[in-house]
């Protein structure tokens, strides 16, 4: 047994964690956009990546060292540093040697960035910027702010969990991700920060399990970025681990995040948990939620507000899982519009289903009738907003 | 040898066939939503049907009469008869029945519709409408209008094709479609007519054939409809046949239609070919290509007229193809803004490549410097207007 209580401090939660954010020039008028964030003691830490063939060069940068501890991660927004080739690996070189040459204390320092694919990373101000940071400052929101492109509000959380001994540990994230959303492994930026003594050889299994019903279940476009990094620092420093507590509060700090994400998915109002049972089994449900949370004409019916079911019908049927008319069931809510082959969608419901969603964070719920197979997967719905975010992001 | 002139004349182009489209109240206005194709003797008919497992009742009405004669097809707008279950096909029996009633002479007739999913059909309406029908008329005009749906025009193309003999025949076409548009089998509805005197084993394959790199080679929106339709029918009256001749023809009437069907998607403003070449083979310069069709961010960057080739390269590298950073090359139109690991992006570089995409129709050409494989994809950029469209779609 164990209980979790939410508290303050994102990253600088668990014990022996510091972190900051300060502008360098990369974004306009003074925002913050570059971040670190730093342990008193060495981490364990194990990433996952994107699925993107083309990797950025922080991530092939990780690789080529493969860091398995660390006390420093250095992170930029504005410029994604991908498709830039070798030489984008031997700038995050420079730019981690003057970081090493400033501060004298750090081992094995990663990168991550984000933002513009395909321009070469602006290194002279970042070492410039690198060289402000106050390594014993603890603010989690600015190091939070630093990280964001096209987000409307920063994205963190953290646990104290504590045991029934008595004794406790703390978890801490901060994230960032808006667009190119995708549920392909690793959508995003996320560094989750713990004091709890997870056993090394244990982190990477957990991350991957987690991010199965988290990150992996999310999309705003269906689009997978270059960049798509969680990164988990353990530094023991509580000295407290408990495996099952841990797990569970790993995933609720993922699954949190993942939700902030989708709800700050650009241009989105509104968060919809597509929750498909009855398939003919686990991957047939996770291709189908999948679907309805790609669909362009599932997601601009719900920026309308309009209970398209047949869209969803459509979307389930061109989805290649198993499926039949006679056996599907479609639920915006707790009003159902289609059951087993009869269209339930008279005015009355149709008004009742058009209620739901209204609302900011609603479930569509799509049973198949055939099999045992569940998942989850949320979406957001695409207005306007995304259009012009996305026709102007460089510019 | 052989040589195809453009003709007018649409479906009715052909020998023996007649056309007209008239109002029965489906669409607001007046405006035409009922449309008949009749042949003066029997066709043969062939079709190919979209890949969505939730198939219209019109398509599961013809596959349980395995029709492969006729000569009169219905087709209406604004209700799509999909997800109707066995009411659907009863209603379509119904209205067969009646038109059979009205004109005697019509056999093993035909439906095809086009419109909201999940909407019993309105019978009575149709079966008013069908009376008024002129069987003798000539309106292709009327015909393609009345099946249109969010199309900001029709689409038609006719060919006279004269063989080096001095003989020759006529193949016509309409079409209609500019959402629901994604590069599976067939995807749209698709009249084709001729008097040429096909063999009537060889139409279906000849029309799966062509399908591929047509009607399968485009996308507006990635979502496949449950009632994608392709119908080929061939009445003989010409005497003429030549294989070669009338494959060339039948592929260059798809292919004019499917272009129609992109420059028309949904609030586009501009028809991309996506030309992938170098692949490891043709599969994956397929799936290459349609990942760029079908990519959001790609899509609004084109609406925004940025050559965005960070979002061009990261949608390859998602696609899950074989690639390389070092052997991929980028253009728009003959502007090369990646090559082989180098990026060729200064300001000037990027102002030409400004200019190529104002255009209202040129290629980005993506080589993956691997293999021999190439296909080339059709797709269009998706704006403010494809969301206004798709959000009221209903109302």
């Amino acid at each position: 047994m164990f209980t979790l209580f939410c508290i303050d401090g994102g990253v600088c939660a668990p014990e022996g964690y510091f972190a900051d954010g300060v502008a360098c020039g990369l974004k306009p008028d003074g925002q913050k956009d570059l971040a670190f964030i730093r342990s008193d003691r060495l981490c364990d830490i194990r990433a996952i990546f994107t699925s993107n063939r083309f990797q950025a060069a922080p991530i092939v940068h990780f690789k080529q060292h493969a860091i398995e501890t660390t006390n420093f991660i250095l992170i930029n927004a504005k410029n994604a540093n991908a498709m830039t080739g070798s030489q984008g690996v031997e700038d995050i070189e420079t730019v981690l040697s003057h970081a090493k040459a400033t501060f004298g204390s750090i081992e094995n320092p990663a990168m991550s960035s984000t933002g513009v694919i395909g321009v070469p990373l602006p290194k002279t101000a970042i070492m410039q910027g690198l060289e402000t940071f106050d390594l014993n400052a603890k603010n989690p929101d600015a190091a939070a702010k630093a990280i964001m492109t096209t987000d409307r509000y920063d994205k963190q959380v953290a646990f104290e969990v504590k045991l029934e001994s008595g004794e406790s540990f703390r978890i801490g994230a901060m994230a960032k991700g808006a667009g190119m959303i995708n549920p392909a492994m690793a959508t995003m930026l996320c560094f989750i920060t713990t004091d709890a003594a997870v056993p090394a050889d244990e982190m990477a299994t957990m991350l991957r399990l987690c991010a199965e019903s988290t990150f992996n279940a999310i999309s705003v476009d269906g689009d997978t970025s270059t960049n798509d990094t969680v990164m988990l620092l353990s530094n023991g420093a509580s000295g407290v681990y408990d495996r099952e507590a841990f797990m569970h509060a790993l995933e609720r700090v993922m699954h949190e995040l993942a939700l902030k994400i989708v709800a700050d998915g650009e241009g989105a109002s509104k968060c919809v948990a597509f929750h498909v049972t009855g398939a003919r089994n686990r991957e047939e449900a996770v291709i189908a939620a999948k679907a309805l949370t790609n669909s362009l004409l599932v997601k601009t019916a719900l920026y309308g507000e309009d209970p398209n079911w047949g869209r969803i019908a459509s979307t389930i049927g061109a989805s290649g899982v198993e499926c039949d008319p006679d056996t599907l069931t479609i639920a915006f809510g707790g009003v159902t519009v289609y059951e087993k082959g009869t269209i339930l969608f008279d005015a009355e419901q149709e008004k009742k289903a058009a209620q739901v969603m209204k609302k900011s964070a609603f479930p569509i719920h799509c049973d198949l009738g055939i099999g045992e197979g569940e998942f989850t997967a949320y979406g957001c719905d695409l207005g306007h907003e995304y259009v012009k975010i996305n026709a102007d992001y460089r510019t």
